[in-house]
């Protein structure tokens, strides 16, 4: 039996005059990127940028909006309503729609982002607001979201294709939900550790969590993170040692159209 | 010889707990809709809701990208590079795509907001920036500018269908442009006088400037205020009595799909 | 015995071309204007033009901090920490007092808008961030907060001088809350019941709850709305039926001076 | 006789999870620190932790005001009104000083930055606009412009106090202004040449232009950059170098009160 998973990071998250991340390096590593759409984080510039570098390394491109909190870089919860939540994923996903055609590509996922990631993993309210939103833009682009989360349940029920996203650095409760981070023992810091707890997620299914419960868990793509120089290392390591365990690095969706073009 | 033209007004430009214009009212006389898509003006939920009436009213949509000001209104002319001008523009029009395509319409045109506008009417290579965005998002995109300026030439010289745009509440100058509003002779506030000057760019190709010249003009459509009372007035009146003149009222474009597809 | 009350309303809350408020008509019946910072609403030449309208009409000024979420109007809770909560506050009071001073006028209060608001009424930590951001710029300004809550009690742990705020036309709970706007029964549209309330609130220093208990509240100043027509003709009757009822309306704080500055 | 300079550097010019700059290290070299207000750079919390670490290595704080274009780094001049100039310089002072205080400083100085600075050197009007706004937050605060600049004079006719600024790394043109940027001959890269030609303005006060003519200026101080390597490691010497020609470098201002307090 072959292995298979995809790696995803964040980028395109520089904004005017400020730089922030490794894209040019990460992209190298990754099989799936998550660019900013403006809100949380990114610009118009930013955006066309990062696109092309994502189709010249051949990585898959999907569309990762956030709150409309730059200050904040879309990581502090807001009290938005499913009509606000829906407006806002569909404006960001449309924006950067245009970017990846105008480059000749092609949109294959979304991802929210931050705060918007964790709200909608856990209300099912504004998951369906998303999944909704996606879906009308186009139902062919696939939906990131937790493991098991709301946001997957609700892109299933919609219609979409999903993928269960799974952390290397985290740890799991067991209910399989991530730890908070403000517990002691969120972190996975020993790389051993972690790269042993995806390639069990992938091959098994499962994961240990911190009360030493054994919880299923569906693994279809990892979130990689390259911000900073020890991240950026342990995100070249993650690929080889996937591999040396049999497991194939490999993008997630056919690179699907955006706009049901034929490719 | 039958003689038509077509009625656009910028509208959308609400925001948040804020506002303005009187869209419903003026969508029943226009036939083409600027819709603000967020940067000078305008807010996802208001550019949704926007876009559901134009449908409705069978109105043909065009976005309304603007300068990143909206504490300006978009109205204060920045030095923005040509890369800029290009990279705001296609983010903006894939913004406002995504909510016509999930509503189920097709974008007919861009036309730029204020400043923008006004920059691009004087400067070829800003109109250039405008121009290659508009035709990369897509090339069947039709591009509104002041009659004869650098913008409508940069759109025709890209390939795209262009219309020319010209007002009835304005005097033009001997080279063809709009008399700056600082001039005491910028407005014409007589209704009579108004239309008058409309019905004969659009029967006689030409229009008297404020030093006597004859000058020649090409007027594909008519910008329309609906902000305040008495401009929602004047619009109403324009429609009647331009077809008084046997002049037809009527969408400039087929309306074309903004990706391509067929209808 | 004589009894005094001082009448609040927010302000300022136009923002570059937007218009909202009746800011000129309402200062003619209140005592104490709450005048947006920028963040939640107004811009700086707003603030500038709202502190002279006031200062002109003889009207205590108050900073109004909120949110920095401009297109929800700083209505939306947000999961901010206490340093950004101090920081915040502190910002937009320093940015109105600049322009306090420059015409020639003092600070009096600082009341928080909106969500902001509502955090602080349950929030300990962040109602303590709040206080001390306000004793910190000067010690001498008056914090206004929901009565009972907990930033009042902040503000007096802080040493502040503190008002306590209530609501003419919302129904209180048995713990002494605001009945919240999703109930049916939140709001009081009758006119006459809204005035029984507050000149009770005043006089008798107790409010009857909507499960029917009699609750002690403290009124140093009632909330007056002025956006809409109704609430603005309200909002004239609401001085005349207090001193009907033998309640002097006048401003709560001697004008204290932002800056320790002698009068 | 003693030859005396201040050193300035730009700072506080981080936003959100975006770092840029320095101004740690800066601040061991610096005499003066501009600090951003939140408009072109800076927020709330990064403009009180810059306030305190300049207030702990003695070095005098300065307002930084900049243009409202967050994405363009207040680097693209824009068009705005002298209302809106005296106004946005206003807030921003307001807001700094807000900080100032609460850490116990006091406000030496206001610098405009970026594009209003370079709007500012060259308008009359807009240059008395800031002059004025200064002079209504206080009078006593010192105002920085380009060395001869129309800011410098306005100032001086406003009743302030004044400080010319000079550069190491940019050439003059023969009327005293900076040649700008586009022009190949813009900088001096050469570190000799650059310490001759501010050692020389502080003590002949005279530059040689680009053409060779000798033009009189006045060097009260010095800008220096501390973003990137080069750029830091070059600031620590020039400090260094203008001591070994005796030339004390220290603060322009005795701190003066922002609010006339006592010290």
């Amino acid at each position: 039996m072959t292995y298979k998973v995809d790696l995803n990071c964040d980028m395109g998250e520089s904004f005017g005059a400020y730089t922030i991340g490794n894209d040019e390096e990460i992209l190298k590593t990754i099989t799936s990127a998550n660019i900013a759409c403006g809100f949380h984080a990114g610009d118009p510039t930013t955006m066309r940028k990062t696109v092309r570098m994502a189709l010249e390394k051949n990585v898959a491109i999907g569309a990762h909006p956030g709150l409309q909190d730059l200050s904040g870089f879309g990581r502090r919860e807001m009290a938005i309503s499913t009509e606000e939540t829906f407006d806002l994923v569909m404006y960001q996903i449309g924006a950067l729609s245009a970017f990846v055609r105008a480059e000749g590509g092609r949109l294959q996922h979304v991802k929210p982002h931050g705060a918007l990631y964790n709200m909608a993993a856990k209300s099912r309210e504004l998951a369906e607001s998303i999944a909704e939103a996606v879906y009308k833009v186009n139902p062919e682009l696939m939906l990131f979201g937790l493991a098991g989360s709301e946001l997957v349940k609700a892109g299933e029920r919609m219609g979409l294709k999903v993928a269960n996203e799974v952390f290397a650095d985290r740890t799991y409760q067991s209910d399989g939900t991530l730890t908070p981070r403000r517990e002691p023992n969120a972190l996975i810091t020993n790389h051993e550790a972690a790269i042993h707890q995806i390639v069990r997620m992938v091959k098994e299914g499962n994961v240990t969590a911190t009360d030493g419960t054994v919880v299923a868990i569906k693994a279809d793509t990892i979130c990689i993170h390259g911000d900073g120089k020890t991240a950026l290392e342990f995100a070249k390591v993650i690929p080889v040692a996937l591999r040396s365990e049999g497991i194939e690095v490999q993008r997630i969706g056919k690179c699907v159209s955006p706009y049901n073009l034929k490719e």
